[in-house]
């Protein structure tokens, strides 16, 4: 008798993946990737540990998707914005302080997507979206050059920068120890301040008139 | 008798450790962390592998330690011009031209530092260097903020985002796929393009006057 791989068993295959990469993504926002285990993962899930290594051959390939499937979603999210409508400055604002509040509000999940260190395949991952990010900013500054609303004299170097700018800024206030100290009460400038001197530097940078700039 | 480690005996262990990591630095330099093997090193060196252990526990550790003093040397080259003497807009573009132009001439060396995907425990020292940077740049924009050469409305933030701009301009030109292009000929920004771009939008961000810009 033949085996055959049926179509539900296909499906049931996918299913199980498909739960066991959310119960993955729940934990690394919950406690970073430090807390992506395989046991724990398999307990959460409610299949043996061995039954784990079936869908992904080792935590590294599992931790590298967890990470592409959320920073796919960031992506996204800040592409639906930047290609929305408004000025070119206007889109750009209004992206940054959309990614900086996304941030903000799972600061445990962006902090392990931007800088928690973290097996090399996630670091690769981590260069490669970082690449569709700067080709989120290059289209919109193309756009934006056109118009004369923004000045680059290399619009790849200012994608980077963009991109860079963005990541870093976020870091120092989400990382474990600045959440520690808010948690302990020491003060730390809030999302509405850092989001407002992530887009005054990044408008500025690319010569784009502020909202609020007085000078004419 | 009374087994005694001799002032003699700690000298060439620490003469050792030193040559152990020259010549690993001098392979991360030449093919980036991946390149850094132990059993490679210990025939740079000339020593048994199993030598190697004696001084680091793992690769890990070793890479975090070149990692270290690699960025260390960067950290204090970036210093020395930023707090060296002229307006704060000046350093702060004398001292963006020489990192770019130090990470230029050692590609290889700045995107193993930068970028390339490697163990955990680098990606640690990479946050602390970068730390690192972000004082240095906080200390100078302080000084302008007050002398009113630059407008920052939270150092921190702004502080964050020369660092990450700086790197992730770089990412770029300096990855190896950059850099096989430009072997076959493709056309590639050079570095005083990148620099001077570079410089521009940190500049820009910062609200301070460009020494090219021809508005008043």
């Amino acid at each position: 008798m033949v085996y055959r791989i049926t179509a539900a068993r296909l499906d049931r295959d996918q299913a199980l993946r498909e739960r066991i990469l959310e119960c993955a993504l729940a934990r690394v926002a919950e406690g970073g990737f430090a807390a992506l285990t395989m046991q724990g993962l398999a307990e959460d899930v409610g299949i043996a540990t061995g039954s784990l290594y079936r869908h992904f051959r080792n935590k590294g390939e599992l931790a590298a998707e967890v990470f592409a499937r959320a920073s796919q979603r960031e992506v996204d999210a800040l592409s639906a914005v930047l290609r929305g409508p408004g000025t070119p400055e206007a889109r750009l604002a209004a992206g940054l302080r959309q990614f900086a509040a996304r941030a903000w509000h799972s600061r445990r999940l962006a902090f392990a997507l931007i800088a928690e260190p973290v097996d090399p395949e996630v670091d690769e991952q981590r260069l490669l979206y970082r690449e569709a990010y700067a080709e989120l900013f290059g289209d919109l500054l193309e756009e934006g050059v056109r118009s004369g609303a923004f000045q680059a004299p290399l619009l790849g170097v200012s994608s980077a920068c963009l991109v860079g700018a963005i990541a870093e800024a976020l870091v120092g206030p989400l990382s474990p120890p600045a959440r520690a100290a808010r948690e302990e009460g020491h003060s730390q400038p809030d999302l509405a301040a850092v989001s407002q001197a992530l887009v005054t530097f990044c408008l500025r940078a690319l010569g784009a008139r502020l909202p609020e700039d007085p000078t004419p």
